[in-house]
């Protein structure tokens, strides 16, 4: 139950950070979609380490291998299982560690919920690192809705207190905007800023410090009508995907909590006949009304926290002299996650996305040729 | 599934704004457990439009009645169903709008979702008042998970740009606070601020326009080690349940979007052996690590838009002749929704935690005396 | 998740036998549906008590009453609540039996099961009674599972030792088939059979005992390729909505137990090309293989034990006492409930086939007109 | 959704019979429990291939691997993921047949699914190689079941028409039924009726022909007062988990089918107080009543149907002439599959009861030493 999420389109998590290896099986794929190998490995190297020295030590390759589920070099129908391999695995310094709880690591959580037989080394479950497989599910979906015209398109909005201020990025050039993401080590779409956002994730990796920032997610073309009501709204499906990423502290959808500020008459979108289409003058509910799309463009911003490995002297408690103590952990840790988290979030909204629209049965079972 | 929600302890909603009733399903409810009606009926009191000048003019009793569960005045282990019926209803000015898109309200949505065959009056499904029912669920919810002396408590962070700036209310006086919120017509901890939110209410009343807002909600003496990885995240969890309330445009965890801007030595909460517990020197995390609880507090904050129902002209299109217009709507409808929902996101809290708990085996499934 | 049922279509079952109602929650019903409250009440009266003088002498109407999701005489796509209310309720006798346990009654696996808190009065939620929202529920799935030409009937094919050997009835019949068996008292469909069984009904009347018989359903017109492997096949989905009726203590499909004995040259059906269209020759599968549907009709038997309730004297335990005693219990009740429950056996089928003809996006979510 | 099964202890599939090989993810285990790889390795090699010359003659290792959610040799609360691999793998056969409908195989209702993408080397995911997964997820089940004293044992019942009729094995000797059982080609606890068996089994085998049989599964010490009414009764789940099982036309539970033909005088099970303990004299029951545990033993007893993998000609359709034709497959296969269908059904009856003890909160989430 922890470990899958989806109803039709299910997938499921397994494997551990110092583990053999990292997995996910996907059940609910319709027959006949053509397997592209390639764009998946695409979409692993956008979250892999080691892509600039932003990033971790940790150095992986991060090779998609199939297990289960194609056949004909097409999916069958049958659940795919997909891994990828743990090789540059150091649990030495884990060993070292285990008596002291690392601040705002999950050690003492995990403590208390497995009873100190979880996996600390790397954080095991709680690894960033599982979100590879996040990542390969969502490759798929992304493929799938891709064939809908339905894009999904995430970036870096601020990297600690820079902060691209552009609100609505044109989506008539979106790509550009994808082109000008993947070329920015920061995953930012505003060429200055990206180059403030480096220096700044430089200077807190010199401290041995990290550092924080958002993520604006945008999907074009969805549909209007999809989704439901209450607790099966299209918010409360993306948030509970969202929140399944390590390190994410906040989400809002449209004007978010800007609209907590605002009067009626300023939040509301005026819907408007614009070339024989239904259409907000504006979109600050975000695309989604009532849990439901509009049509308009799905959009959200969420808040991802500093790395908590940091190389600094911090308090904590000696759990085995239960005795309060100051130490320096050391490691290898990126000192800010939130580029790499670009990719994660397109994957899980992606996933929830394909979900709602084979409930609806707006995607079919088999894609015939 | 749109209308039901939980694992162990699972609701399922019914009922219309306009229709003979709103309704809860509650099932997985321990048996044995001392039913008390005039708790739910407090709780839904808190909800009920019409408790000030600050609501809408709807006129509803909101009286609790059981159809199913209770023996003896104990739950006996069936499905509870608690109902309010609808009384104060005005469907005629729904008939009149019908062809107008109201903006940003679930008209074009449930259009394209429905076919145009869902109840419009009065928003149907899509209403507030479909929370009632949340409240009730939350009622019992709530009453278990004080037996374990776990405390859910909302309130008013905010209205508008006036905000309560004091971050972490002492926990040590819970019940002074309770006090202080349940006297303040907005829900809010802070008196001289409560004044000034509700004078905002009251102009933006006046302009026949309406106004936003913030609700803080913190649970304490949650245990350590609850909750679950990745998927089953407390976070995720939670985010779900909340979106499932209309009118949610955001929730925050801990230091929320602000950790987006720290560093990681500011945003780390230290561990330190107090008391001869465990715990952290302060809570940025929010009571939530890796998707499990920390035993610190569990704080979130979530932003509440303007409601859209608002006097003032609007741009809007007429989907009968398919054409611009501008247009005033009439109708009963709260300036701010704000202090009502605050019942309601402390419920929906309620009935996800209550469920974990059931989950994990911590509340028995009998209540023996 | 004890009462309800189903993914998309998805119901949820409340009420006691000797409460104020029984009722059921239809979430997942597309919108735009025609409301046939008479097909309803015409279902629910083929399981009501008091149609002959072979069934229980409690009367009640059983006249459904809508509480919610219809919408100008159709379906609004809003969960759809129908209950019938308890009339002719007599508990007191219920008391005076409390600490006795009754042989094959739920008296003391519920006792253990909810600590002694549940609703003894009629057997509470274990009685048949609750099988009435089952037929609801069922009422309108057969509604929209005849819009694809897809029949469910049922029949009564033994009663103790009386059995109706004819293995295969012509479903080219079957307007006569219905017709049959809606005169006949005990809902079998050969004449001379059915007088055999009502004759064996009235003996055991007579004797204050019971007895138990099988029921034959059969689906017609049920388009192949739907259904799932393992873990969500058709028969894996069936058995487990049959098993929900209280009193089932069998289920096999096509040839089901005689399959033991057979070879696979006596028991493989051979395919033929016939009138242009794949078909098997005979169809011991059961019109089911790989747990996924041939387009043969979908057959399967059930076995009714005899009701629990007789009035011989019974040797049991006094719980009070905790002793050995022998007693005789009076009551109301059904000498046979096999025909009363074959309405309930088509109902869950109806239920359990249109979730997977909407999971399979077969079946859209809204009807136009 | 397909794949999975189960609430808290929830399994998911994947692999193919002729793909790189089979797996299964067992995620809600408590964390601490002794990983026993050798009782999982038994558990497998009692429905591997090859084990007398009864079976096919594939030849698999069938050696389980761990891939995930063990750490230093315990369950870490981590999702465990086990596989086997495919060795002796000779697909070419199935080309050469695959524009032939095989008579009672899932050609045709796979390919009116799968649109013709699913893998049919071997029959894919429907072939029997998928159940090793069912199987090395039971052994954990059967493992933390033994140490609640729960013990489950299946064996064969009859084949063909050579029927062991001791109704009820005296479960006082369990040990010796074990040994029994397991020395048996055929898993009867019968010796002579097993010799029987196996020469049925030879001559059919002799012939080019299969056969069916039944199969009983007894679990003793199962606590009263568990499992679930109606939608989550005990029959519903043990009858879902059941037909997961390929070739499975039929369940049964206590006196099952023989039920319909008996009185309630006969049929009903008395309570009596012996030794200090509540219990049924007999116990045509099966050890549930209203979907919950008496106490008693559960029983119940499956119908298997004969291979459909045979050597003789039979008819069929070529679907790519689209013509009626007789033919003869080849291939490698199982005369009589129940023998190792045996240790299948204890594995899934394993899954479904820790399912319902772990939401039951019978059994602890962390195994402490």
């Amino acid at each position: 139950m922890d470990n899958s999420f989806g109803t039709i389109y299910r997938i499921t998590s397994f494997g551990e950070s110092h583990g053999a290896l990292g997995g996910i099986i996907l059940d609910g794929v319709p027959a006949g979609l053509e397997f592209d190998l390639e764009f998946i490995q695409n979409e692993l190297d956008r979250r892999r380490p080691g892509q600039s020295n932003l990033t971790t030590t940790r150095v992986e390759e991060d090779q998609v291998k199939v297990l289960s589920g194609i056949f004909n070099n097409k999916t069958s129908g049958a659940p795919i299982c997909l891994i990828i391999e743990n090789n540059d695995i150091n649990s030495l310094i884990y060993e070292n560690y285990k008596q002291f709880l690392r601040p705002s690591h999950v050690d003492y959580s995990a403590l208390k919920k497995y009873g100190g037989y979880s996996d600390y080394r790397g954080s095991g479950r709680f690894s960033g690192r599982i979100t590879a497989g996040f990542v390969m599910a969502g490759a798929i979906a992304k493929q799938i809705l891709k064939k809908y015209n339905i894009v999904i398109f995430a970036y870096t909005k601020s990297i600690g207190k820079v902060i691209d201020d552009d609100e609505r990025p044109s989506l008539n050039e979106l790509e550009k905007l994808f082109e000008i993401r993947n070329k920015s080590l920061v995953r930012a779409i505003n060429h200055e800023k990206s180059k403030l956002m480096e220096q700044l994730i430089e200077n807190v990796k010199n401290q041995k410090d990290s550092i924080g920032g958002t993520i604006k997610c945008i999907v074009s073309n969805f549909p209007a009508g999809k989704g439901g009501p209450i607790f099966n709204s299209i918010e409360a499906n993306i948030s509970k995907a969202i929140f399944a990423i390590p390190a994410i502290k906040g989400i809002e959808f449209g004007a978010g909590f800007k609209a907590s500020k605002m009067k009626g008459s300023e939040h509301n979108d005026p819907w408007i006949l614009k070339d024989g289409k239904i259409q907000t003058i504006k979109n600050d509910a975000g695309g989604i009304i009532g849990g439901i799309s509009t049509g308009m463009p799905i959009e959200f911003t969420i808040a991802v926290k500093p790395p908590s490995s940091i190389g600094v002297p911090q308090k904590t408690v000696n759990i085995e002299m239960m005795e309060n103590v100051e130490i320096e952990f050391s490691g290898r840790h990126d000192p800010c996650i939130v580029p790499r988290v670009v990719p994660v979030v397109e994957a899980m909204t992606a996933n929830v996305l394909l979900d709602f629209l084979l409930i609806e049965g707006y995607i079919p079972r088999i894609f015939k040729q």
